[in-house]
């Protein structure tokens, strides 16, 4: 629990394997994603990320979801690995769903024309530090967890399932569980060609 | 240097209050940094995101190309306080400057052409991302830092100065140094307008 930050951020890997397991209590659970909401920094204070974790029969029902919705756009011949895949993340304990509240970020562009255009994009780089703390803060309390984009496919059923409010745009989806394989290899650029110092 | 994950998260502010000290050495900064771009998560491992530290004089310089560029559009009887913000960033230590190569996501969006519309998007969250980390790096190592978004005023000049790649796009600023005064006070909304649990 006592995890140091350089540490956390150096071991925070993509976890594909995943199961039906938590070693953290779902109070655990939901208090650190509580408190990766309160404390992610947002442009202008604006605040305008919201997180739905999902538990149980719920966090099936929204790859039940996902599977339908991939059935009826992918070829059934190519269905066999698509099914594998979401049924990977299925097999998990539990997904969290990221959003953006609309109306937050359509009250600042009008109280601030001048960055009516660079809202919208501080709100993504605000919910990717979200969706990066959540990540590592569930690694740390041993699970494994990976970042799924399916919005556009899922919206529309999964807000009208769990009565999610209209001007919340879905974002992002994290499957987690308790890891039952290690993540792969991950290739590293050379970092001079990514960072440059000039004094 | 050992503080925990969930200590940084939640002590991380935006130091506004920075001077010419800082606590940790340049290669230290620069080793955080490059710790940060290496670690930080990106959608296909695309690794877009860039990072420029600027220190000394370098840092100083920059500054006064925010001056410059804010002297040409700011209204001469409203420039004293624009003045002293530019002046208390140019105050600090160094600044981290953020951008995203533009030609691997172009190079992405051609690869995976279903995808085109997201990857631009998942750039922004990876590179937020990357900012949160090095903010909360740097705070740990002593130093208070705050995000800037002076781009479109200064990308030409800045890269034009510092022979920065054509097809780096500039994302945001982050002046950091000692912190010479405490941050304000931070408003939170309550906790269960952002988070829904459902199981």
């Amino acid at each position: 629990m006592e995890k140091s930050f350089f540490a956390a951020v150096a071991d925070r890997r993509t976890f594909y394997g995943i199961g039906k397991e938590s070693p953290a209590g779902d109070d655990r659970i939901r208090a650190v994603i509580e408190d990766a909401v309160k404390y992610t920094p947002s442009a202008f204070n604006s605040q305008s990320s919201r997180v739905v974790l999902l538990l149980g029969r719920q966090h099936d029902r929204l790859w039940d979801i996902v599977m339908e919705a991939l059935r009826k756009v992918v070829p059934a011949e190519n269905f066999t690995s698509t099914e594998e895949k979401v049924n990977s993340f299925k097999s998990g304990y539990g997904t969290v769903l990221y959003f953006e509240d609309k109306t937050i970020i359509e009250s600042l562009q009008q109280q601030f024309a001048l960055y009516k255009d660079n809202f919208p994009v501080w709100a993504q780089q605000s919910n990717g530090m979200l969706q990066y703390v959540i990540w590592t803060a569930l690694e740390i309390e041993g699970l494994g967890a990976s970042l799924q984009h399916y919005n556009e496919l899922i919206e529309i059923d999964v807000k009208s399932e769990l009565g999610i409010p209209q001007n919340w745009k879905l974002i992002a989806q994290m499957p987690f569980g308790k890891p039952t394989a290690a993540p792969g290899d991950k290739q590293c650029q050379p970092i001079q060609e990514r960072v440059k110092v000039f004094k």
